[in-house]
């Protein structure tokens, strides 16, 4: 299900479909900017979960190789990019809302107690490792969670500047989760990702999102399908095809090193050396060359909502 | 308070002392064996906590440098020593019940819902790094807390030789604390690390245990003040003046990595380049001649309860 869905983030997204919605404004326009502008946000997710991902992430935003990213409450290196974000206040940050525990050797629950949200925990405490067989997902829970991992990040001193969701969990299962995550967003005043490539499969993020939410126009990611060997072709062709408005790349950097390998070993997909491919190559000269080659700009989730407010 | 009381172990425990109880009988003559056999458990804690910390004590486990050892529950990478558990199921493994998160960067909470253990927890749901001002932990929680790790290890497949507590806080807390921890080991019918060394300062130890309880002679740890250089004199010497009976040496070996030391910056003690030391030492071939050489014997906690049960 997941990789069906990134597919068509990817069909979609990546330029090589012509089902522009051409007499729709940009996001990029509604802001102010010329019809033609090309925007991306350069995120890396999963923050948090590991230190090799930390490590990379934190040397990626402080070199410029990406320019936002998301963060991971309930796993246990939070402390360690929560520092990193009240010394760095002016870095994107925004929280990356878990809730799975996607790994078989290393794992991780939920920051509400167990015992208020029985349906997201499997038999052992933790979060689900995937949601096969767990369809009864409580709406209520969510919630709860979704707050608590709110509160301890304010706690911990992170000022977040956004929201998005872990594995796409609650923008890809229906209208009910989705709605406690619109509800959570607005009580906080912070945006979420959502992207217009995804109201075709899914018209209820449409049909719940309001006129003052913050949409962006297109995503890319890249997927398991993707050899190593033509990785950066991937990114390269994505970006020479880019369509006006915004879009968020939405990357996974990290050190390929012991521990990154050991908690990502049970599969190739996300895990260490796929990490560090994307480290790499949003790290090069090749990249920064493209952007200027292809006059692309970057923005993040912070001035976009510093921009929509002045809308 | 630790550092004292680690020097209180060295001093009794190390052989600079001429304080042996000459009359008393060592666990290692009740036992049935010669009243001067010295007997070591070569005892690694702390598993769980890191990859670096596992995998280098499942190497030591494996290569037999080490012959006994014990898991943290609570900790994000419990899950890859207990698939190593279920995989060596004759491996000498017990439960190292850890109440605190003493780590800055890297952290972790109860295994028991948050709401049930409120004492034993900080303002974001961590356990507390240390118990400085927070000496209102609740037994009751406690006992629910360790009720818990000992449940999720039984449920993940773990069979436990025995019980040991993270930095000693369920032995040197008082007699309320110890009696907690003994009910529950009893209730569990599993052996507590308890050395008599410790008596002297802890008199509701001796006490509170019964006449069935395992009760070993002595414990040797280094401690931060023996420097770098000194490391394997420290341990050599502890050897060569073992004194007769049982002896556990408590030791924690890692390797000295990127993870591990992101995770043990903030201190020296116990980081990343002592546990390294501790690897290094106990996986030398000095070490194994030591042994050798002073016919000092093996043993772990399976084979003492054994030996117990036949008596």
């Amino acid at each position: 299900m997941i990789a069906s869905f990134i597919r068509r983030i990817l069909f979609v997204g990546c330029a090589f479909s012509i089902v522009a919605e051409a007499s729709a404004q940009t996001l990029a326009e509604r802001l102010g900017y010329p019809a033609d502008t090309r925007l991306i946000i350069v995120h890396a997710d999963d923050l948090g979960e590991t230190h090799a991902v930390n490590a990379a992430a934190m040397n990626a935003l402080q070199s410029g190789a990406i320019n936002s990213a998301s963060l991971m409450v309930p796993c246990p290196w939070f402390p360690e990019v929560a520092d990193f974000a009240k010394s760095h206040p002016d870095a994107d940050l925004g929280l990356h809302l878990t809730l799975t525990s996607e790994r078989v050797y290393y794992r991780w629950g939920p920051v509400a107690a167990n015992d208020k949200v029985p349906t997201l925990v499997d038999q052992n405490g933790y979060f689900h490792h995937d949601w096969q067989g767990h369809e009864r997902i409580n709406a209520k829970e969510v919630e709860i969670e979704l707050r608590a991992q709110i509160e301890r990040a304010l706690a911990m001193g992170v000022r977040p500047t956004h929201l998005d969701s872990h594995q796409y969990r609650l923008i890809m299962n229906g209208k009910e989760l989705f709605e406690v995550m619109l509800r959570v967003a607005h009580d906080y005043h912070l945006p979420i990702f959502v992207t217009r490539d995804w109201f075709a499969d899914h018209p209820y993020l449409q049909s719940s999102l309001g006129p003052d939410d913050i949409v962006l126009d297109h995503t890319v990611t890249i997927e398991p399908d993707v050899p190593a060997e033509k990785w950066n072709d991937f990114y390269l062709t994505a970006l020479k095809n880019l369509q006006p408005g915004v879009t968020e790349f939405v990357i996974h950097p990290g050190y390929d090193d012991e521990e990154l390998q050991a908690a990502t070993r049970e599969r190739a997909s996300w895990g260490a050396a796929w990490r560090q491919r994307d480290y790499d190559f949003f790290s090069s000269e090749r990249f920064r060359q493209m952007l200027a080659q292809e006059k692309i700009e970057l923005i993040t989730w912070r001035e976009l909502v510093r921009l929509s407010k002045k809308k």
